[in-house]
C-alpha cells in the first residue's frame, strides 16, 4: 500500500505544527523518546526532523514531503517543490524575516559598511548571497544559536530571524536591512509530486491545513435584521465574502450569517448595532473553505 | 493623535481582566517586568495599576479611564464617573460583598456589639462610614492582608471581601452583616468623559466587554421542529429573547435558533425533546449583543 | 426534599468524569481534602468513591446511583441496574478490554496453557470465571497495581485492562485473549430505580451526559450550495442524520447545516468542494440530542 | 555468581527508601517505565514491589529480601524473618500506628461498641484479629484507599494508618484505640537467611542503612575548652557516647569532639557557652556507627 | 505554663525566616491555610504576621516578640526593644536600603529638587521625616506595591527598598540618596523583656539564630603541617579566631583546624598550599558560637 | 586593571559548570536574558558561549580562557592550550566517548563496513579523520541534533557522544567503535597563557575547581581506636593518603581522621567495625587539596 512519508519539523515549530494538524483533523501522538510519532491516518507515516534538515531529506527521497521554512529551502539549495505557503510561525500566524542587525550604537548603517567585518548567523549561505549581491566582502561565521548576544563581543553584526522584533529590541539591537522574508512551506520532492496518489493526498492535506489556518483568525457572525435595514447592515460588513441571507418565518425579517476577521469585530459590531441589527451573535469556527 | 489612557487592574483581578479583554477582541501582552503592557490597538495606551489606587489616578487625570471595583471608588472618595458595571470577579461572573465577620463563637451578633472593639480591614473609610451609620465607636485598624486570620488574636472583628464565603467558612468565621456590595466598574474622569472621541472609544469598549461577558454564560441552541409542534417548543424556551425561526426547504418544518443561559440547558433540553424538537444542537458563543 | 445520592468515580476516571459533567451542564467542585464534592444542583448529592467499590455501595443503598466500569459490576457481583453505557474512558471515548497477557517470548499461546501457572490481576473473580469456563486450574493472585511488570519474575501471566494496548507493548507483553470487554456505565440500585422522581432525575442526567459525549466527537458543518448542485452535495454527506436545508434570500441557493463525525471531515470536505459547495464552515458543538 | 534479590517498596515509602539507600552508599536509578531499577552494586538485583505484596514474594522465594512494613508481614501472615527494624516512614524517622478511628461525634468509645457495625480498612486480617481479641462481631470491609473519608456515610468506623494523626484530625476523626504499632522492617526468607553469603551481604546493608538513619538526626559538635573547665563542660553533654578529647599544642587546652541529637543542640549550646566552652562548631554527618 | 508568643514575618521574609529557624534548630510547619504555624517547641507559640504590622502587634502585647525590619519599627513609631540585628534578607545575608530613586533622565539630582513633586512609597512616615530633615515640601502618596514602575507616569520620584539595586536598574531608575538603612531585627515589648523567663528564652533563641547565620557564610578548614612550616601557615590564615592546633602521633606534625569566611577560601587556599600545608580539607558547618 | 575574560559553556554543560564554580567558591549569576553573567570576582569577566564555539573564540582572543570539551578543540582544530582536564560532564564525574553506532540489527560490524554509507554526526571533522585513518570512504552529513534517531531511515550510522550508553540502548543502537574519548578541559590561548597575571589567576581557578571536583566523590571518616588495634584498623583503610592520627587525652586511644572515596565506604565500614574501630563518623566535604 502506498503511504505518504511526511516530515514534521522538530523544535521551535513543532508545537504549533502538531496543534495545526490537530485542528485540521489529524492527531499526531509523540511517544516518550520516539521520533516516529503516531498519526491517526494509515495513509501517512510521520518523522520528526529538524526544520534545517527537512529540505535535504525531502530532496534525497528519504521523505516524500515535509513542512519547513522557505528560508531553509533557500539555505540548503534543495531541489524541492514548494506546494503551498502555510502562514503560521512559533508565536503568530505570520511571516518571519531574517534581518541584518547590529548594536544600537554601531556605526554600521547599511550593507556596504559590513566590508571586512565579522557576521554571525545560522544561515551562512543566505548571508553570503546577500553580501555578494551588495558586492561586499565580510567573514560569515556559523553560529550554533543565541546569535543575538554575540554582538559586539564576538561579532560585528548578525543575521537573525525575527517574528516581531521584540527579542532584538530586548538585546538593544538595531535592524539594518531585511535579508530574506520567509514563511512556513509545504514541500515535496519531484518524484513524489509526480505520483498522482501522493500528490492528491498532499493537496487534500494542504486544503485542510489552510482551512484550519483560515479559521483561526476568523469568526462567524449571526444577526437578524428587518428587510428595510438590510442595505445599511450589509454596507457595514466587509466585502470579503457574500453573507448568507436566510428567510425567517416573519417575512419582514431576515437572518444574516457571515464570516469575518476576528480582529475587525470590535470595529464592525458597534456599527452593526447602529444600523439596527439585532440579536448579534459571534461564534467560533474550526475550519473554513470558502 | 488622541489616545485613551486606560488603567488595567494589577493583582487579583488582572488575569480575569486580560482574559475578558481578549475575548472582547483586544490582546494585551505583558512583558517580563514592564507595567506598560502592549495592546493591539493604537488608540489605547495601557498601564497596570492596583485596583486600590486606580480611582485616585483616574481622578487626577494620570489616566483617562480604568477598571476597578466600586468598593475602591467609595473607599478613596474619588470624583470619577462609573460608566458601566462589568459583572465579573476573580473566580466568578458575580458581585462581591464586603462583610463584617467574627469568629463563629464570638458574642458579636450585630453592629452595635462592636462598641469599643478592634476591627481590622483593608477598607478603613468604608468601615468607619458603616460604624458612623450605626452610631458605634470602635477602633478600625488598617490591615495589609490576610485579614481573615487576625481574629481573635489580633482583632475582634474584620471587614473583608468575599465572593462565595468559602474562605470565611474555612477560617471558621461567621458573617454578621453586609457592609457594602460591589462589582467591577469601568470608570472615567469628568474631563475624559466630556471629550467626545474618548467617550465614544470608551463606550465601544464597554459594548464589546459586555458582549463577551454576556456570551460567557450563554450558549446557542439550534433545533428543527414540525410546524405543528412549534407552539409547544416555543412554550418551553425562556422568554429572554425572541428565537429566530427560519424556513426549511421542507415547508412543514422550521429551524429554531436561540440563545439561552447555559445553566438552564439541563432543564430545557429534556422538555424540548418531549415537545418533539429534533436534531437539537448546543453550540458555544464568543460575544452577544442583543 | 428528595435528593439523588450519586457516586463519582475517584481515581483514573475522575478527571474525565468531572470534565464530562461540566460539559453536560453540572459543575462539580472538589474541596482540598473533602470527598463530598460540591455540585451546583440542589437535587443531587455527590460522593467520591473508587470505581472498584462503587457497585458495592450502590447495591447496599449507601448511594442511589453511580458511575463505574461494567467490569467492576461483574467483579463484585453486585445486584444493580446498568441504566446506560457512557462510552468514555481515561484517554479516549472508547471501550476498554481486560486481556490475558504474557511476556512476548512466553510459551503460553492460549488459555489451556495456563494450567498450574500463577496469574496476577486486580480482577480475581473475573479471572477465575474465565479459567472455569476454559476448564483450567491456575493460581490467581490479587495484584495491588503495576501488574504489567510482574511477569515473568513474580507471575507467569496477567489479566490487565487496556485501552489501546500501548502500555502492554511498552512492557513487551503479548495479548493472548480478551477476558472481558467493558465500558463506563451508569448504575442504580433497584429501590432508587423504582422511585419515579429519582428515576426521572437519573434519566435526564443520562440524556445530558450522552448529549455531551455525542458532541465531543462531532462538529457542525455549514455550507451554501446552488440548487442544481444539491443532489451531488447531499450524496457526499454521511447518511447519519438528515441535514437541515434552509432557503436563502437568493432563491437559487440553499444553506445546508449538518452534524458529522469530526474524524471524517478530512475525507468529506475535499469532496464537498469538488461538488461545488461554497463557503464551507466547520464549527464546534457543546451537546447534541438527535 | 551469587546475587541478593532485593525488593524495594513501590509507592508511599519509595522516595524515602531510595533516599535512604543513597545516603547509605547505594545509588538506585529508576528508568522511565521499568520496575527493575538499576543499582550500582553488582551483588544486588532490585525489584520494585508494593509494600503490601513484599512479604508474600519474599516468602515464596521470588525475592531473597525486601523492605516493607511490619504491618504487612502481619497482615499477610508471611513466614519471613524480620532482620532489623529501620525506623523511618514517609514523612518522619518514626514508627506508625494503625488505629481504630470514628467520627468525632460518634457514640463508639471503645472496642465493644463496634458490635454489629461496619468497619472499612486496608488491613482486613489485622482488624479481624483485633475484633476476635475483644470478642466483638462486626463486618470488616476491604477498602481500596481514602478510607478516612468513608465514615460516616459508608462505614461506622475505620482502621487506618497514621504517622502524626494530622490527616485524621483534618477529617474530624477521633482515635478510639491503637490496633497495631508498626515500623519499616528488613525481611528475608529462611532459605536466603541460611545462605552465609546472602546473610552477610544483608547484614552489611543493614549496618550502612542504620548508619545513615542514625546520622540523619544527629550532628557533630566540636569545641575547645580550658582543662579547668572540662568537668563542667562534660557535665553538660549528654551521656550518649563518650566524647573524644584531644590534646592541643597549648597544653592547658583540649578539643572536645562529640556526637549529639540535633534536637537537643538548642538546649545544650547555651549551657556549653555558660560553662566557658569556646569556638563551638556544629557540623553535619553522613553516617554514624558507634 | 509560660510561653513566648512570637511573630514570624509573612511574605517576602517568610521563606528565609523559616529556613533560618530550621538551621537554628526549630522546625516551623505551615498548615494549608493556617496562620498559626506549628513549632516543635512547647515553650513557643508562633503567629504569621506581615512585617509591616509586626511592631504594632508586639507593642500592643498581642505578641511578646517578633522578627521584622528595623524600617517598619521606625515607620510605625512602635515603642519596642530591638534586642538584636539578624543580618539576613530575602536574597542575601545583608542589610537593605530604602532609597530615593528617579528615572535615569530625571532632573532631580538631590533632595531639594523634590520641592512640589509627587513621591510614591510604602513608607510614608519615613519619607516625610526625610523631607522635613531637608526642609523640602512634597506630596507623599502611599503606594500599595510595584512602586518602581510608577515613575514617571504616576509619580516624580519613589522611595523604595533595595538589596542589590538590580530591580531599580532593570526599571531604568537612578538612586539619588539613601533614606534609611535597615536590617532584620528581633524585637520585644517592654513587658515581655522585663519577664526573666521570656527574656532568657528570647536570648537563647537569638544565640542559636546568630549561630546559624554565622555558619552560613563560613566553613571549616582542616590541614596538616610540619612544625617547621607552622609559622608560615598560620601567617596566611585570617586573624579572625585562633586556630585549634592539635598534636598528631607523629611528633613532627600538627593538625590545624580553623573556621574562615567561605568567600576568602579561594584566596587563602593557594597560599596555604604554597606554605606547605598538606591534606587541606574544607568542610561545611551548621552553627558557630565563637 | 587586568581581567581574565572567561568563557562559560552554554547549554548541556552549563548547569554542571555553574554548580562546580559555586562549590569552588565563585558565584555566577545569570540575568533573565543576558549572556554576560555576573561573577562575584572583579578579576574575572564571564561570557556564556556554546561549547562548540568556545575554542574558536579563545583562539581568536575574544576570550582569554574557557571551559569546553576536548572534542570541540579537536573538531575546530583551534590552536589553544589545554591547561587541565576537569573530569565532570552533564550527569557524572566522568569522561565521555564519541562512538560509531548503528542499529542493533545492522550489518555494519567494523569501520571498513562503512564504505559508501551515510553517517550523520555533529562532529564532521572528527568523523572524517576517523574514516581517513581506516582508509574508508563514506558520506558524512552534519546533524543539527537528535542524531540517534536518524538511523536507519535517514542515515546508515551515526557518530554520537555518550556518557553511559543508556540513550543509545534506549534507541536500540549498537556501539561499533570508539572514535574519540573526551573530557571537559580548561583552555587558554597562547597570549593569555604567556601573561603571568592571567596565567596565575587561571591556575588558582583550576586548583579550586579541582578541589571541588575531588571533594564531590570523597568523604571524611573519623574514628577512635585503641593503640593496640591501630595496625589492624590502618590495614583496612585505602593507601590513598596517610591518615591523620591524633592523640587523645586518654593515652591508650588515638583518633584517626582520613579522606576516602565515598563509593568504598560501604565496603570499608563493616571491616573497620570488625577491626574494633569505635565511634565511626562519616562527614561531608566541600573541597580537598591533598
Amino acid at each position: 500500500m502506498s503511504r505518504l512519508k511526511m516530515g514534521i519539523p522538530k523544535g521551535s515549530l513543532q508545537e504549533a505544527t502538531l496543534d495545526l494538524f490537530s485542528r485540521a483533523g489529524w492527531k499526531i501522538t509523540l511517544g516518550s523518546r520516539s521520533y516516529v510519532p503516531a498519526i491517526d491516518d494509515p495513509d501517512i507515516e510521520c518523522l520528526l526532523v529538524r526544520a534545517q534538515e527537512m529540505a535535504r531529506y525531502v530532496e534525497s527521497g528519504a521523505l516524500d514531503a515535509g513542512i519547513t521554512g522557505h528560508d531553509w529551502v533557500v539555505e540548503t539549495s534543495a531541489a524541492v517543490d514548494e506546494l503551498s505557503e502555510l502562514i503560521y510561525a512559533k508565536q503568530r500566524l505570520a511571516r518571519v524575516r531574517w534581518v541584518l542587525a547590529v548594536p544600537e550604537d554601531s556605526a554600521i548603517r547599511e550593507a556596504r559598511h559590513l566590508e571586512g567585518k565579522v557576521i554571525a548567523t545560522e544561515v551562512v549561505h543566505i548571508t553570503e548571497s546577500y553580501l555578494a549581491k551588495h558586492g561586499v566582502k565580510a567573514r560569515v561565521e556559523f553560529s550554533w544559536g543565541a546569535t543575538e548576544v554575540k554582538v559586539p563581543q564576538l561579532a560585528d553584526a548578525i543575521v537573525e530571524v525575527t517574528e516581531t522584533g521584540s527579542s532584538l529590541r530586548a538585546n538593544r539591537l538595531r535592524i539594518v536591512d531585511t535579508v530574506l522574508e520567509s514563511a512556513t512551506v509545504f514541500i515535496m520532492n519531484h518524484t513524489a509530486a509526480a505520483d498522482s496518489w501522493k500528490r492528491e493526498k498532499a493537496e487534500n492535506l494542504i486544503l485542510m491545513l489552510q482551512g484550519a489556518i483560515a479559521a483561526a483568525s476568523k469568526v462567524g457572525l449571526l444577526l437578524n435584521v428587518h428587510r428595510d435595514d438590510l442595505p445599511a447592515v450589509l454596507g457595514v460588513l466587509p466585502a470579503l465574502k457574500k453573507p448568507t441571507i436566510s428567510a425567517l418565518s416573519d417575512p419582514d425579517w431576515v437572518a444574516v450569517n457571515t464570516i469575518i476577521e476576528e480582529a475587525v469585530v470590535r470595529q464592525i459590531l458597534p456599527k452593526l448595532k447602529a444600523a439596527k441589527a439585532q440579536g448579534i451573535v459571534e461564534y467560533p469556527l474550526n475550519k473554513i473553505v470558502l
